[in-house]
């Protein structure tokens, strides 16, 4: 992955520079929210996915940073919405945004945030980019309030899970992969190919998340662990020892999932229910299959530096250990 | 008013079966949430805004309906953003949506609401309609936030005042108009003319909105009067009171509107500060200005129905007693 990092350090100081230049607000709290968040740490996997699918097709136009930014911003701006929602006190180490300047200002800036991406799509980008964004934006948040209705819901299936992860993350790497594709001028056919690959490579990075929640090492990770049962959250793990346990103890885990507030010796009890029913084993399974589905997509590109870089991120968001 | 509303009955019609078909969701609580704020007895103000500048130039394309519910769509996301951030517990005498669903859903609704927005758009529209409304969204985050920033502030001026009603009110009632004129293929003078009529009638919705808060009469309004001072409102009766007032008087506003919690009998002195130095003559005045220019405006265009019924939108926004 480092070498990935470094192969688009350029492109991704342009995309910073990028995101500096939109946010052009007078009202002084907008840009400092917004620097705050976005300054806080994050990866830029997302631009990463959009420039590496550009680069595939040696697109080379700057306008590709400003549609990085804007992939970044509507990410940006989830992460306002969903601190408000979850009443955050942090984020990724410091001071939420909700807490440091309030709920109110916290959903505005995220509107604003998506209203200065609509806007610059709408003075560089063509109707169709427009339309993956728009689509994009929809499957995110009928994906969040499928996962808001789901909470703690033992009938939640796979396909209800693989929505929901969608709305999460899928959704939003694959419109990064496909928005790279367009302003490169590949064929319909190959952004349908790289909008799958982005979305293999989203549903890889959330069920690893899943995973990793039932990590034992809890100081590896360097922040708690077993929070999604906590939460009532149904992940892949706990969805597929659910369908495999007996009614017995599927009504236990219901049960234990139900009212918000589970003990410590339940929580033990569900895990390792999940544990002996194979749930782990069998999210790993399924995101080995994306990412050999990745691997057996990107083959029938031409080599090159760019799709050797997409691989790695798919590969890197299945193996990563926190 | 009422022939207005009769003029246009089934052109609003027709856009509530717009809006009806542009709500497709399959997760149930989103169709809810929209219908549950959307049938409360809203006035579509905001379509028939749109709906009138269209027929002025006799476009009849059914197109015309589709724009019309984007408009009372984006209306609607700020209220479901706006009724989480201001926690209220009910909106237009009904539970409000955030009560009922909780902040979640609702935020994550009016999200939703927004990318179907952009996605009819982006399916019926041109760029520079897409250009209008992000631009119009830009406006108003930035007009709320500004007004969350002068909460109680005695330095602000008319000219954010200003602002901050385009963000409330006015940013969307003038692109009503100007999508209107934009569809039926208006001239870019036509479309500035007609942006500008719609930003003066939505500051006159809000003008008479502040006057109306000191009426004396609860019954008539139908809800608590004086609610804007309590809240450290700064309306244009209250601005132009403490531009005029002396330093002490000032200084009492002031420390009165600081707190958040104002006595009762500091309250009735800011409201008589306010009558003795003219504010709500004031704000009569500068609504008045607005509903002339209007006048003039309009008179440029050749006389019609339509002509005629924004003219009568325009005088009811400023005539209005509830």
């Amino acid at each position: 992955m480092e070498r990935v990092l470094s192969l688009f350090a350029s492109e991704l100081e342009a995309t910073e520079n990028a995101m500096r230049e939109a946010i052009t607000s007078d009202i002084p709290n907008i840009p400092q929210i917004i620097n705050h968040i976005t300054s806080s740490g994050g990866k830029r996997f997302r631009p990463l996915l959009l420039l590496s699918c550009a680069a595939m097709f040696n697109y080379r136009d700057a306008k590709r940073f400003r549609f990085a930014a804007i992939i970044e911003f509507i990410h940006t701006a989830t992460l306002l919405h969903d601190d408000v929602v979850d009443v955050a006190q942090t984020r990724r180490g410091q001071e939420s945004a909700n807490k440091k300047w309030g709920n109110a200002a916290s959903v505005l800036t995220g509107d604003f945030l998506l209203a200065s991406s609509m806007l610059i799509m709408a003075q560089h980008g063509d109707m169709e980019v427009i339309r993956i964004v728009a689509n994009m934006l929809r499957l995110m948040s009928e994906g969040e309030i499928l996962q808001l209705n789901k909470s703690g819901r033992g009938d939640t299936s796979e396909k209800d899970y693989l929505r929901i992860v969608q709305g999460k993350t899928a959704a939003l790497t694959s419109a990064a992969c496909e928005v790279g594709a367009r302003l490169a001028g590949a064929s319909a056919a190959q952004q349908r190919a790289l909008a799958q690959v982005g979305l293999h490579i989203g549903t890889v990075f959330q069920i690893t998340d899943d995973i990793l929640d039932y990590s034992s090492d809890k100081e590896e990770m360097g922040k708690d662990i077993n929070q999604d049962i906590s939460e009532g959250k149904m992940t892949l793990p706990l969805i597929h020892a659910m369908e495999k346990a007996s009614r017995e103890e599927r009504m236990f885990m219901q049960e234990a999932l139900t009212h918000g507030k589970i003990t410590p010796a339940k929580r033990e009890k569900v895990i390792s229910l999940v544990v002996s029913y194979g749930g782990i084993e069998y999210a790993r399974s399924q995101s080995s299959q994306r990412i050999k589905d990745v691997r057996k997509i990107l083959g029938n590109f031409p080599a090159s530096p760019a799709q050797e870089s997409l691989l790695t991120i798919a590969e890197y968001a299945a193996s990563r250990s926190k």
